[in-house]
């Protein structure tokens, strides 16, 4: 028999090693289409190159291709309050209700007046104690059930949607196309572990176990069935903000990232040390400068700090000076939410 | 063109569809050889069948396929003492030498001694001493450079092997097996996350981000010039121990196990936590009672307690009560070691 291109054998193989190989053959179109042309999207799509073909001299083996992403701010809408913060404060009327005591307790007090100026000057303190009260001293499987329907029926108040709905288009597409290139993506947040774990999956296709966050610990007892069962306890055991970050990547991973994302100065740490290792890494920082299509805040645009991530002058100093790459969502996003034209 | 069997086209294309499909074709052969039929053999056969067969009522999704396995006793040989214990020990000298203070203070000077009744009588509290001593306070690089020293140069003093050697054939080839079938294999240990993590994937085919065990904090820092890196700190962060483990594996995984793997008492609660889960659970503890081929030890068997894994009466009638499978070593295992006939 012989070979050559028109004969309908040769054909038929390519058909049938198309079949086989195909998702490799499809990859071709351009695999970012949120994002307009420019250095943003440019360092991307270098990136994964330069990593990812064979024969580069800076190849990176498959098993050691991590990318770690912020969630708050670099995947979804942060401001003006984050969503979990949403969800505390949603639940402090049936906390109250379980144990009436707080009624009359600081912050829960505040809380309950619904006195919104007075609510937006609580203290750290004040949060932490919401948050403890809101997230901890009850079974895993109890506070899943209670997420569960607040994720299902909470809407933010400027879109209307669901809080899992405001996502970040072009973040979605670095997600997919990170993995698809080999890629494991996962969210290093300073957000509780456990409430983001509750959707990552559906949300950003990022599995539980490689969502790493601010965790308390969980305590292991019975119940008087002699049923195991596990208790959020009010004690931390990972801070996932600032230097936190980095440690945690190491504790919960144990592998340097290749490439890191994020949006403000809690994420710095994480982008150092993503930036320290050998070879080609890659860190970005999502700037919120679109005032129309999402929001403008930051002191880097000369804007007030605000309660949520923070955009320092002395982090966009940083950036240039050690070529993490800055995101403008203005001018690098095309397309900010599915939701939108 | 007519399609039939002796076609030699069919025959390109059959080979064309085994080198793409090829590994599929081949797991056909008997998965677990180094095991003597018997119930425990069958016991992972039946359970993997009943969790990965299409259609099976107790079908498990291939994201949510997770089975965890005690290292020390379960995976490799954990007597006389626990290879994390000798490493330590071993280091004590360098230690001493790099702060001759310690030379005269407990329990240094009794190690440096060299005295082994006196050694072997150290209490818990020594034993957490030369832990911290040894194993903290360093980088992260330096602990590793050191630890894959003594990896790669100690030899266990009865078979005169790297202790990487000493890893059982038959719970090596659960592992593959249950990868094959699409579950992910974790170390779920008492001993030292980062030390597990040195070796794990290169001897069991474990990467680092599934290997959860005690862990110490890693603390983030600068060098003088500038440098991020990570502190090993004497600050323990999971006990990853008996109740550890369900509250490790939750932290680290944030997914229930569908089979389990232990030796001892400090595997109970994972055992247990992995069979309250719904569907079809596998929890299997491993006895050591081949005393010429390994050793035989525990109260379970009549023998004495030892520093090492302890397999209790209690934790024998427990198992037996709630259809956890025990694994003889001398019955069901044909073959211990590689390197053994």
């Amino acid at each position: 028999m012989k070979w050559n291109a028109r004969h309908p054998l040769v054909f038929v193989l390519a058909v049938v090693l198309g079949l086989a190989f195909g998702t490799q053959v499809v990859a071709q179109s351009d695999p970012l289409p949120s994002w307009n042309e420019g250095p943003a999207k440019e360092a991307i799509v270098k990136f994964v190159e330069v990593t990812t073909t064979q024969g580069s001299p800076k190849f990176v083996p498959p098993a050691e291709r991590i990318a770690t992403f912020d969630q708050d701010g670099t995947l979804w809408v942060e401001h003006p309050m984050y969503s979990q913060i949403v969800y505390c404060f949603d639940r402090v009327p049936a906390v109250v209700k379980a144990k009436p005591e707080l009624a009359n307790v600081e912050p829960f007090k505040t809380v309950m007046s619904g006195n919104r100026e007075a609510i937006a000057k609580l203290s750290m303190d004040d949060l932490f104690k919401i948050l403890a009260a809101t997230l901890t001293g009850m079974s895993v499987e109890d506070f899943k059930a209670e997420a569960k329907k607040w994720l299902d029926t909470a809407r933010d108040p400027r879109w209307k949607r669901p809080y899992t709905e405001l996502t970040y288009l072009p973040m979605q597409e670095v997600l997919k196309y990170l993995r698809a290139n080999g890629y494991r993506t996962y969210i290093v947040t300073g957000g509780g572990q456990d409430f983001v774990r509750m959707y990552a999956d559906e949300v950003y296709g990022i599995p539980p176990e490689q969502v790493v966050g601010t965790a308390s610990g969980a305590k292991y007892g019975y119940t008087k069935n002699g049923k195991p069962f596990l208790t959020k306890e009010p004690k931390l055991l990972l801070n996932d903000n600032n230097a936190g970050k980095p440690e945690g990547i190491y504790l919960m991973i144990g592998r340097r990232p290749y490439a890191a994302f994020g949006n403000s100065t809690g994420d710095r740490q994480m982008l150092e040390y993503t930036k320290a290792g050998a070879g080609e890494r890659l860190a970005m920082l999502v700037l919120h400068d679109d005032a129309q299509r999402e929001y403008a805040y930051g002191p880097a645009l000369g804007l007030s700090a605000t309660r949520v991530g923070t955009f320092t002058q002395a982090l966009y100093d940083q950036a240039k000076r050690e070529g993490w790459v800055v995101i403008s969502m203005k001018s690098d996003w095309k397309r900010i939410f599915t939701f939108e034209p």
